[in-house]
């Protein structure tokens, strides 16, 4: 990095490190109007925003559509969270000169302050929803963090546009300067990262560069939380029961997720667990694939071109189904198969992400194999059941796929990450580097707080949701108990 | 390692992995109900275990007594915490076919897993309250998970028999076999870390043997949740509005707040800023000091003997008072004393930990910079405010000091850390490192877990908590919403 460029990292976070004290002051009232704003932007901004995201994504213009509303409605939404409170933990014990611990309790009040700057690496599959201003951006911005992203290389003129539309609705609003910038190149990302006043980081994409930003923010002189969303194979596993009343249905679901986007979206079903003894290898032989996709960028197609092949020449993987011969500039579907055991003895190499319309058939012999299967798997974001209420095998597959997924799911499509209160996106690692957060959803904003306790203050010093009668309404418990006044 | 060693950790983790499942199975109220028997036990058997723990610390027994106390309440608290369960934090979204997002909103019921197995590192200053039997034990078994303890050197009889007494309890309550081992070396401490089937760390000791472990854990193949409570100089300033009303109470209350229990508490007031235009410094100077008393051990009065010598080599930091010689077993109290401005010059080779019956006088010159001092700090435990309401500083130095610690006290003393629903005990780094979540009171039990959520599930197949209608009555959020039944 030469002086100039370490000179515009310094001043950016300067700045922003200014605008974080601004920012936390704000009521969360406040800070939700300006989100609003935000999105509001962005939506009156659809069409110049589309046709950039269509030429840098090769995304369809519906894909396109659809991605920046479900963007400006999950800004919205973090908004009204944190105008509601309840992310804070707010917590009231009031004093007790007969705690039974041995000494008398204080007055302790406990709420959560945002944490200051906070880094986020974009993704290049949802140029909108997990980008400028995608899901990272809004939660850090509705958790009082000012924010300083970096730019995903696939993007680069959208990249620009998000960043000034954002820029100029921001400072409309009110909002203090400094609170949102960006950087294009990885060393300018490295740099922020490493910035002593830059507190915490996020990130969605690969294992491997996830991995190594991790690294980087947690050998920091002051380790940061970094909140990387990394890789999985999203299994699903069909039991014997729904393979035998719905396998027409269960395949052609299928084949639809795992090829959605050209496969390219984090919670793409990549691995397939069959009954060995059922009609659904057969079916996926037969099934019709959708044609052959252009892939986000060269990077990424070349990528799983090699992960594909990889998986190709293992021992006892089978190509089960390929489409066609595809343009030199789109990537056909693949099928891949094994056995059950063939999967257990190479989990590790046979059990990897493959980022595009690639996934694994594997069969299993019995139930026990089923849960074997299941059992060897590392962390994922999400594990699915197709299953059939009185399956036996049902109640134990379920109790260990949530032992490796953030979410399970029974019956439905793991593709499609419903943006609400009670979604759950992260898992175990690699899914996730911190699987006790979430990326997605309200829960979301709590990544970027930490919890303090004021202890003996008086009521006008405390934060307005700690006051005996605080205006604020926001829900917390008193004594352990949830609602109420304090006195 | 010998591969004997190898073998003893590998078997102890393996009926430990064994045991998770079963005790992440048991209903929360059956944990509970076990977690009230250990603490039966452990006050059943004081007889035994104090005299051991006089013997080991050197700490006297009135504190000892005392601190098993805290120690059994926290064990009982944290089980009634799980029975309530408001740590798994419950949230229900209904489907809604008409979600704003741009797709409809299926079934998503959110709730908390225990992670699996946890090694504990035992302190040394809190025999009972931070080891074998202490806040990390009680949390990760609420919480669901098994327990491998690294015992602290300092006391390895009282962990011993400690263990013994646990482990029995445990039994005899039908707890799992392998809920709960122990080992000694750190070697073994370190093998427990590396183990792929051991799902977090949590430690409290010193910065750079905190920092170690948080290394490991961190550059595992599968990086793990490492709650580390490292380092903290609990800075205490006083406004020149209470030095004016209550100097003589103030130093009165800060001597026995810094030299209490020989200065070997995590939340010891290691820097103390008063105006320089005051009787403050003068008063110290005059202070009647409390005897010279033993170490915890050798190390740890080495340790801070070496610190000392540090902090008083550094030009500008002087001598304000020192006890008289004391017996070569035993340390006495010392003041050091330096200028706000020598401080923030220097405030890296100053404000360091000095574990022991140490503290730093720091004379500030006006309200500016008291806060300068302030700003300058790193992360803390605690930190306190000795003032008057109507001082000009404080509501900007509150501030300040929130962003640099995990609890603020006003007009109370930070040692003495209260067992409580809404205590905090944590902080930026060095003071944690995982300052967004605390390691005493409630909602320790949270570090433990990790949330999942389920998707599109039948009522049977959901767990209790998540069912339409749970008898478990546990608190959650409906639709974002807090409380009701979701049908």
């Amino acid at each position: 990095m030469n002086n100039g460029q370490q000179a515009s990292v310094d001043q950016l976070v300067a700045t922003a490190a200014t605008a974080a004290n601004a920012w936390a002051g704000a009521s969360r009232a406040d800070r939700a109007r300006v989100l609003d704003s935000v999105a509001d932007a962005l939506d009156a901004a659809a069409d110049q925003l589309i046709p950039l995201a269509e030429k840098e994504s090769h995304l369809p213009l519906a894909r396109l559509q659809g991605e920046l509303k479900r963007t400006t409605f999950q800004i919205r939404l973090l908004g009204s969270a944190v105008a509601d409170g309840g992310y804070l933990d707010v917590r009231v014990d009031r004093p007790d000169p007969d705690w039974p611990m041995g000494a008398p309790r204080p007055d302790l009040r406990r709420t959560a302050i945002p944490l200051g700057p906070v880094v986020v690496f974009a993704a290049s599959n949802f140029p909108f929803a997990f980008s400028v201003a995608g899901g990272d951006t809004a939660a850090a911005l509705a958790a009082g963090c000012p924010v300083l992203v970096k730019a995903h290389g696939g993007h680069p003129e959208l990249s620009d546009a998000t960043a000034e539309i954002v820029t100029a609705a921001l400072q409309q609003a009110g909002a203090p300067d400094g609170l949102f910038g960006m950087v294009h190149s990885e060393e300018d990302g490295r740099a922020l990262l490493t910035h002593p006043d830059v507190k915490a980081g996020a990130f969605t994409g690969s294992i491997p560069a996830g991995r190594a930003l991790f690294d980087i923010a947690q050998s920091r002189p002051e380790p940061i939380p970094f909140f990387g969303e990394l890789g999985s194979t999203n299994p699903v596993v069909v039991t014997r029961g729904a393979a035998a009343k719905r396998a027409d249905e269960i395949v052609e679901g299928f084949v639809g997720s795992f090829t959605m986007g050209a496969g390219q979206f984090c919670t793409k079903p990549g691995i397939f667990a069959v009954p060995a003894e059922s009609k659904m290898v057969e079916l996926i032989r037969a099934a019709s694939f959708p044609d052959a996709a252009p892939m986000l960028n060269e990077r990424i197609a070349s990528g799983h071109e090699r992960v594909r092949t990889q998986l190709k020449d293992i021992d006892g993987v089978d190509v089960v189904a390929e489409h066609a011969e595809a343009a030199s500039d789109s990537t056909a579907p693949l099928l891949l198969q094994t056995t059950g055991e063939n999967f257990i003895n190479k989990v590790d190499e046979v059990a990897v992400e493959c980022f595009g319309p690639t996934a694994l058939v594997v069969t299993y012999r019995d139930d026990q194999e089923a849960l074997a299967i299941a059992d060897a798997l590392e962390g994922q974001l999400t594990a699915t059941i197709m299953g059939e209420d009185d399956d036996d095998l049902v109640p134990e597959l379920a109790t260990t796929l949530a032992r490796k997924a953030g979410r399970v799911l029974w019956n439905q499509w793991p593709t499609g990450v419903s943006v609400t209160y009670a979604q759950q996106h992260g898992g175990p690692y690699p899914a996730s580097t911190a699987a006790g957060t979430s990326s997605v959803g309200t829960a979301a904003i709590t990544r970027f707080t930490r919890p303090v306790a004021w202890q003996g203050f008086p009521e006008h010093l405390l934060p307005e949701e700690l006051r005996d009668h605080s205006t604020a309404a926001t829900p917390r418990t008193v004594d352990g108990r949830l609602g109420g006044d304090p006195q």
